[in-house]
């Protein structure tokens, strides 16, 4: 081998290193986000919805530092979630986990009778954020946005939710976490929005399953406790 | 048969005759108030109940031509009512009854899977005050109070509770009758008095039944509507 | 006129008025039969329906004084049948009524929180026997056949279901009423013909409502014990 | 110090070693078992409850090399056991853990709209037989006796108990686990000494909690599997 085909090699070889430091680099640059949920985040990866608007408004904001990737499944309530989180979440490393439930742990009751407990819904939300920490996640709560939109407090599930709600804001008081409080910015909108009072349209098309306004609303309130995440 | 022995005898029947007619009319000047419903109701006719404290208010105010009867069961739903109306109710052939229901159509949904659907509440809610003015019985409604007493809408039936208060106050609305609205009155007494935000001990023991200063509003607000009431 | 025409007119007569006795006639010997119930029965009344099927075996033996007439709507429970009777079933002056309920006071416990009552299950059911034998009409008990296939009683509500159809039995008895008991039919069906402990496809599409063989069946049980009903 | 006290300090010291050799070999000999479950097991340990029966049987018959141990808490469902398991059980380092669980997890359905889906059911017991093997502890697994004690299938949640038993049996076979079927057993019993078909008193004081009749059959019954665990 002569000194001309060395270099060659030597050039090759150090071009590699780089280019894999880069990718490397570019890679550990993006913060991986795992959107932890139920339906409505299972919804939330199709076109509409809103963890792709929030990917649009992100590639139109020219921000490219971010995989969002959705872990919803229809149905789930609390402890399911627990259930499925090494498999669904923890196995993706993901840097941040947006925790997004709720409605079913409330919802079951009366369509089931299999609701959840308001003081095991706290242990397993807590042992779920425990979890995650322990891996080095870093944690959103988001509190559940509606059961109906009717905004007199007299949709079936209203108290309930609220106090499910609370109980959420309380751990993110008690462990000082971002929170997405849904719940209080969906019934600002439906006072403002809803004037005759229907229970579905306005931001959901059935009462719980956001529509596109919807969708648009969660993204843009997400992404405003998203982007303080360091 | 001398005259005076005569005279005795007919002054003997003529006043027994003013005297009779002296009672039945005092008797058919009073006002006999049915109050039907479920235990917050048949707790009302003990020592410190509202129905007493109704009875102690008047009395204190010199009233005397008002008979008030409890007619409240444990339990009872609006079909409760409905059924045991004829023989509990409109066999007492009152002047007025005082309505006071919807606590256990809504509570029984989680605690036994038999609460009352919201348009089968409506239904026969109307079928009684249809079949009380069909017998010249005046009717006044009442909303249910509360379950539970936190003045955030996070009870866990405030939502349902609501939404059945709603119905009442449409159908009083609808067929203009009096209505004493316990649920609205019930949630400003507890925004202004529940300031720590407890679950019970205001104007309840349980959340549900009725304290002394429970017992005490709802009897102020009751006479305030039943006074009204040719 | 002379007295050939005055004849043709009275032969004209006398046969208009034989022709019309006999109508008369034909018409008061066919029974009015009324089905009311739930979804099954609302079901009942299309091609390959259980009333249907009725029609179909009575057209085959030939049978023709009867008229089937269905009143069935889906979700109704004891209740709803009550609130309706009047409009839906005295009204069309039946001779029989044959009472389909039961499967909806059951399972709107776990799916709506609002089931009915056992105790208020016997009072609206004796309420509407009582009501429909007030007016002269004959009437038919029937226990409801399944909420799931399964035959080892593991369905999840078999208990209640069970419960509710010992209720029936009891008023059947209680005031020597015709019955037909689907819900043991159905069972002693499943442990032949359900081998393998299905919970659904057997006599059922969704382990409720009646597929071509359970329409099948119910047609030949019913009718079994209306033919005795004089 | 002379030879004489030399002496009596080695025979003292070999004294003491031999004596903690001894305890703690019965020590280790003892197996503990820990008795895993709801309020039926939180009143096995009280005088005349089934844990103490079956000490009671055993110190009968000489056998010692027991330590048994109740770790039941009222209300508890499956999940509840698995929140508790490693401070309540782990913590205690048994030889045998018999878990009994169930009841609550169907009853809670209609109690309080927070009963367990079936496949949750499943997913906890066996992330709580899991954890317990992982430990190299052994585990016993228990049916759900009754809710209601009527033979004829008529209790409301017997459909649903059988169902959640015959997911036990169903988890004992595929893990070859020893299981004491009591759902199975006071049926039989039930069946031979329920006669008039009570819904209580026979082997409960309610329909769920053992009388004494009751926790005598389960210590018997229980300790037939127990005494088969190597």
């Amino acid at each position: 081998m002569n000194i001309s085909n060395k270099l060659i090699w030597i050039v090759l070889f150090v071009s590699v290193v780089v280019l894999m430091s880069f990718l490397k680099d570019r890679r550990d640059k993006n913060k991986k986000i795992v959107f932890f949920g139920d339906s409505i985040t299972q919804m939330g990866v199709n076109p509409g919805g809103y963890i792709t608007d929030i990917k649009e408004m992100l590639a139109q904001q020219g921000i490219t530092n971010y995989d969002l990737v959705g872990a919803g499944i229809g149905g789930n309530k609390v402890y399911d979630l627990y259930l499925r989180m090494p498999a669904d979440v923890i196995a993706q490393a993901p840097d941040i986990v947006v925790i997004y439930v709720g409605v079913n742990d409330v919802w079951h009751k009366s369509s089931f009778g299999t609701g959840t407990d308001a003081d095991k819904f706290e242990k397993f939300y807590r042992a779920i954020i425990k979890e995650l920490q322990a891996n080095n996640i870093k944690v959103m709560l988001v509190t559940p946005a509606v059961i109906g939109e009717k905004n007199d407090y007299s949709n079936q599930q209203d108290g309930d939710l609220n106090k499910y709600s609370q109980i959420i804001r309380d751990i993110a008081k008690d462990l000082s976490l971002p929170i997405c409080d849904l719940h209080s910015i969906f019934h600002i909108y439906e006072v403002e929005h809803n004037a005759s009072n229907v229970d579905k349209g306005i931001l959901t098309t059935d009462g719980v399953h956001l529509n596109e306004a919807g969708n648009r609303l969660v993204a843009e309130e997400m992404w405003k406790v998203l982007k303080t995440i360091q």
